[in-house]
């Protein structure tokens, strides 16, 4: 089982890295200056479909592709009246990431089939292995693309009219690639979905606990902040009549952080604020800011947290202006509420968990994935297996292939308990 | 004399605002969101080079560039053997910065070279008007650049090798700009130097005097900063295992704020403390910034005051070293010391404007000027004239034709009295 995930694992890694095959085996060797850049509609992206389906064929799966270009390979159970269980996740990757984050749950979906092939294991329900487009959102700016529309957060035809960066419209890129299907999926056939992924942080490795069963997927919310205040002589202008958008700025920082700090250590539940981009105008050492664009993250395991976060900056902008005489802008430019996955669903991986004798914790996913789409309208679970030193969206991404072995082991049990 | 003055000041003002002309007759119709970009070594720097160079001629001056690109224009007087006179200012410009600062200088020195000439003023000392090259520093950090190497703080060669933010050196940007001359300034050739500015501060327009006879100049350290954290998911790294660049920087920020607002506001002189440039990488809205780059600029007016200021820095930076795990580098890039100017001077611009019955005001200079450079080795005076509302370094810095013309007056009759 292991040495085939590994082997894709490996050959799918090439693509979006073609020359630095050599550096994947082991940690410490990765060219930390390469990644694996692989965006929904990239040649790469391409190559690495053509191995998937390729793949999913080998394992004598039927492979359709929807008019959104995700990819779904089935396996056929015995009654087709029973609706059918989903195992999913993706293969677009950020600029410059790593091997494991989506891939991972992808191949370990059609490893899960191949061992059922082997074991002519009996089942009544159809199995389907998914790969949602476009997770990463990439250059369209629109994550989770291929899930929004499969659980009707927006329409087929929408979709395919967002554009990216260059002005190229998904329909364009899924006709480029080779990948834009005929037909749409009705998400009413799932009774379950299940996916397996990457922490991308920190806690598995820390509490030495081989899987995570990930309870909750956090929202996103991204604010963009402008504060102006007034371009100045920094040595002529006495420090009381001053109006510097940075010293404002900093305050927002700080309070953000502290916030945040405060809310994540209570014990209940994940959040997070991070200012992440901040550009300052005329930026010149000696001229008193004149105005800070700032890009905000916010995160939490529930929607009233990530609005006290939200509040939190409101409210420090509005000190400022009475403060500091600056104006202030704050405009809320995406929004993935908090998603809770189904407790019935948790209990199987536990019971997965411990028939195999493997240690696992219960926790919250802090980034994004796509199950938090699907679990809108079914049962979910996620799995999660350890992120070196919680390392992802970079090449450093690391995962053990211990951890990946033990991954598979649950997803497999969980599915024939499942069937 | 006005008139002239004011078609140089706006033809001048062209070169770094072209799309703009028509704002610039009065201060409430300039547009705040446009201002004059000049800095040294761009276009718009070379082209008012070129048209400085081209009055002087005009004026029956002999042009020579030195070999940081330093512009002497020189008329001749009667007797070689005395040492002459220097009429000095700037024509280099901050980013988004506005007519006067600099320019107002160097253009009143070619005014008070064509009354002379108008009146066919015989003298003996020779009269040069100089342009110093870099006064404001701007992507090189370090300013006062031309003045600096006269005065033999640099050598011509020491600043022929600094380097901008690009990493393109002086040098390179001299011989783009086609300012690269071949001769050194040799500082004893002058026996006086004088300089007219805008006050850059409010001073002036609150007292209701038109004219400021600088007493010192302030001190001014340019400090650079780096913040190193670590960059990491926005989401899924729990806010206690950040090592967040930003927020670090935002401390930094705060601190200096503070205390500099505290000994400003102390009544004991002058102090001020300003971060106003920052970097961000890799500045990603979903990315924990892992650094951060910022240019500090502190000053006072006495030196023990600018140490207290970058200890307040320094100390900060330890203290998030500690509490924050980032790793920080502060270096000072520049400093210019507190610098009294001639008290037999300053008694000569007190009688030129007697003499002229004009209001006037002895003041220190908050800004940092080509002449505290200068005074170090030879007599040096300044005259100020208000700025409105003590705004400088934006496109709304503005200087009311009157107050000009009556610092026209004042810098003729001294350079008069001084023949």
């Amino acid at each position: 089982m292991i040495e085939r995930l590994k082997e894709d694992l490996i050959k799918l890694g090439r693509f979006g890295r073609e020359n630095s095959m050599k550096r994947v085996e082991c940690y410490a060797d990765l060219d930390p200056e390469k990644g694996i850049s692989r965006p929904f509609g990239s040649e790469a992206n391409r190559k690495a479909r053509d191995y998937v389906v390729k793949e999913m064929r080998d394992a004598e799966m039927d492979v359709k592709i929807d008019r959104i270009g995700n990819i779904f390979g089935t396996k056929k159970g015995n009654d087709p009246d029973r609706d059918s269980i989903l195992i999913c996740s993706h293969i677009d990757s950020v600029v410059n990431g790593g091997m494991f984050d989506g891939a991972l749950g992808v191949i370990c979906g059609i490893e899960v089939i191949r061992e059922l092939n082997e074991e002519r294991f009996e089942h009544e329900r159809d199995i389907e292995v998914g790969v949602f487009t476009g997770e990463e959102g990439s250059s369209f700016d629109f994550g989770l693309l291929g899930s929004s529309v499969v659980s009707g957060r927006i329409s087929y035809d929408e979709a395919l009219e967002i554009e990216n960066q260059d002005g190229k419209k998904v329909r364009e890129v899924l006709e480029e690639i080779g990948y834009f299907g005929n037909f749409e999926k009705n998400i009413g056939e799932w009774g379950y979905s299940l996916e397996m992924h990457v922490e991308q942080g920190p806690i598995l490795e820390e509490k030495n606990v081989p899987i995570g069963i990930v309870e909750d997927i956090t929202g996103i919310e991204t604010m963009i902040v402008t504060i102006e205040g007034e371009a100045d002589h920094a040595g002529t202008t006495p420090m009381d009549m001053r109006k510097d958008a940075l010293v404002s700025a900093s305050g927002v920082i700080g309070a953000l952080d502290k916030k945040a700090k405060e809310m994540d250590l209570s014990g209940e539940g994940s959040a997070s604020g991070t200012v992440g981009r901040l550009n300052v105008k005329p930026n010149e050492t000696n001229v008193i800011p004149s105005k800070v664009k700032m890009g905000i993250d916010i995160r939490a395991n529930e929607e009233h947290k990530m609005e006290r976060l939200v509040r939190e900056v409101k409210k420090e902008l509005k000190n400022l202006e009475e403060t500091h005489g600056v104006k202030t802008e704050a405009k809320i430019v995406s929004k993935e509420f908090p998603m809770e996955l189904s407790e019935e669903f948790i209990e199987e991986i536990e019971n997965s968990a411990k028939e195999l004798d493997i240690k696992y914790k219960k926790m919250a996913s802090r980034a994004g994935h796509d199950s938090q789409n699907i679990a809108e309208k079914i049962k979910s679970g996620m799995v999660f297996v350890p992120s070196v030193a919680g390392i992802s969206h970079s090449p450093m991404e690391w995962t053990e292939w211990e951890d990946i072995k033990n991954g598979a082991k649950v997803m497999l049990k969980t599915v024939k308990n499942l069937c």
